[in-house]
């Protein structure tokens, strides 16, 4: 008989990704032997009784004496996966999977993939406030704009463990790492830059406000959705965008991509859409253009480095990847090192600039940023982050001088 | 620095059951590797994108080619846990972790601890239902009677992949076992038995209906709860306990434990409570007696076995413990083997028949079942069970030839 329930496409089946996803992608593994009658009597009943009672009479020591100090949910309703849109829950699981092994192979941090059939705010809500008690934090990954900002807000005004949406913040964070490094490489300074980020959505939204939050000049910036400019006295804008339109364009301007790129030094693509040559080609010189969309960009490399000196993208096969397996399992192993109640706009901005130091004697134009496999990158960012949270005044425990991460699993 | 957030009391801090709870007893493992940025771009992006895409297209893949079709949540409110009560979800999460790694230690299956911060029947069911595209069952746990039959029933009704409360039925499945391997060492007949139960909360319920069910005559099965007699003219009957007033004691017998173990043939103790030896003295001769509270039976072995030819309690220290952990692997390792859309009456018989025979041929008096750490007792009830499930039409595979149980972690 098949192990398969299902009988794939033949096209699919010499994929050799599904060959690599059979199964899936993870397993649980006991941490305590199970051997002897001994050991189930510690591990299970009735020794397990005793720490049960200890937890009932201090809430706190749960995250010492159970797994939940070191493991995060990695959230999603399926309703914005990768590129894919709202694919649901079943179909987004391999999508996290994936990022719960990376969590653990980058950071150490135990996650556990869970996939939501409902895409109704409320019930989310609710339901990531039910099960909170059994993580020491919440990623949310793959939730479409506006609603995750909202999810985001109320979960972690709710909770007392970080809530963190990768889409939104990871993203930032690396971007601001690179933008940095960017930055010191052609001898600029954050608060003349002019930029300009296409996309509105959960990236654009945070990376916006990590740039504003890191120096740049809001005023100077502007935002482009699929109708355009975003400025104030447009009619169409959400309560999310209406925000954007206050803190960013003073000046007013209106038009589409290429009025907005005209003697722009910055562009940040995050729309998945694509931007025309042309548009390019009013960009002031020696411009910084990251096309983050995945997996195609909003402009191939070759022909954005026409018309700027540092280039960008979301992809393994070019330089300069920003990638965020550079943030969340460093950020998250932070955050749970010191037992941070949330994560900070100052941790972000923190776990930016460990991520930009660890390649900071080494930059050239094609290396802003660290391969997302440098071992070097969590451990700083977890240190940076905890060191932050304990500024922050949000964290619960000292902040550690070693780190855990990687564990190897 | 220290790496506890909360000082032990000294006593505790000496228990060697805390040393072992550090951290808790199980992590996450990747099962693919994720040392290359080729390896990166086949677990997640770009390449995981086509998984999804696949699953999109047709939802059973899923089962396939992600975790789900072996992961098994955990679900608790922390209600009743063990003889503890109500001591809420996370001083509950060790009991379930526990559960978790003897999921794989014993049937392969990777199982995630969820500890719910709502004890609300209809919160507890619409997160139940919400989470269920991320696993392949689920296993209620620790959830108190009269709640835990609702949340069951409905779960089952509502969801395509099996449901099962392992405080109901994985306890019903292994005192069925012993009772038929007690039975056939004494010479005895299921149909004639008279059997006395106990305690009418979530394991006594279960253990007359698949006594029931099993051959055992209703009319002279005797239910006691704590007010004593369960039958059809007490007035403070919910609806549970009306059901079993109906199905059991047709000659309406009244009064207490004392008076309901005269000329009984079976005792079996699932209440928390005490027997007096002096209600024991009113059994018939060569009877049964099963004292399953834990860590304390309702009566110990030196005084039941005065009374009883043969004698089982749920601990490990004294012969012929009956501990669920003999069914639940089994149970789900066959259930998800044949991705059963639920678990029948019938494979729960099938569990408990496949317990008793694997110590068919070496019963003895104190020897009626398997030991918990047996090795033929998971893939022998996996096999029986997924049998089962496509005797009774449940299962969306054939049954299997060969068991994957138990896979070492």
């Amino acid at each position: 008989m098949s192990f398969f329930s299902f009988e794939l496409d033949p096209a699919l089946a010499a994929d050799p990704v599904f060959d690599l996803h059979v199964r899936g992608k993870m397993q649980i593994a006991a941490t305590v032997p199970l051997a002897s009658r001994d050991d189930l009597s510690m591990a299970y009943t009735p020794g397990v009784a005793r720490v049960c009672e200890a937890i009932a009479a201090e809430p706190e020591l749960a995250a010492d004496y159970t797994w939940t100090g070191n493991v995060v949910a990695v959230v999603t309703d399926g309703s914005a996966v990768l590129g894919l849109g709202n694919i649901g829950p079943k179909a987004a699981m391999p999508v996290m999977e994936g990022k719960a092994v990376l969590f653990k192979q980058f950071g150490g941090v135990d996650a556990v993939p869970i996939c939501l059939d409902t895409q109704d705010v409320e019930e989310l809500i609710a339901i990531v406030k039910a099960m909170a008690p059994s993580f020491g934090g919440i990623n949310l990954e793959d939730i479409s704009a506006p609603r995750c900002f909202e999810i985001e807000r109320r979960l972690d005004e709710a909770l007392d463990i970080p809530v963190f949406h990768d889409d939104q913040h990871g993203t930032a964070v690396v971007v601001l790492a690179a933008l940095r490094n960017a930055v010191t490489l052609l001898g600029r300074r954050f608060a003349d830059l002019r930029i300009v980020i296409s996309g509105a959505g959960a990236a654009g939204v945070a990376i916006t406000k990590v740039l504003i939050a890191a120096g740049v000049n809001g005023a100077n910036m502007i935002v482009v959705d699929s109708r355009g400019i975003v400025h104030a006295e447009r009619g169409d804008l959400n309560s999310t965008k209406a925000e954007l339109a206050a803190i960013t364009n003073f000046s007013g301007r209106s038009g589409g991509i290429q009025e907005a790129l005209i003697g722009a030094d910055v562009l940040i693509g995050v729309s998945g859409g694509t931007i025309e040559e042309t548009a390019l080609a009013g960009m002031a010189p020696g411009a910084i253009i990251f096309a983050l969309a995945n997996p195609t960009p909003e402009v191939l490399p070759h022909i954005a480095s026409k018309y700027a000196a540092i280039v960008a993208t979301g992809r393994s096969d070019f330089p300069n990847q920003i990638n965020n397996v550079l943030a969340f399992p460093g950020i998250f192993r932070g955050a749970l090192d010191c037992r941070a109640t949330t994560i900070t706009e100052g941790m972000k901005v923190a776990a930016a600039e460990a991520i930009a130091e660890v390649v900071s004697d080494e930059l050239r134009a094609d290396a802003i940023v660290p391969s997302p496999l440098d071992p070097r990158v969590a451990p700083a960012v977890a240190a940076a982050v905890a060191r932050a949270a304990t500024r922050d005044g949000v964290a619960r425990m000292p902040s550690p001088d070693e780190h855990t991460a990687p564990i190897p699993a």
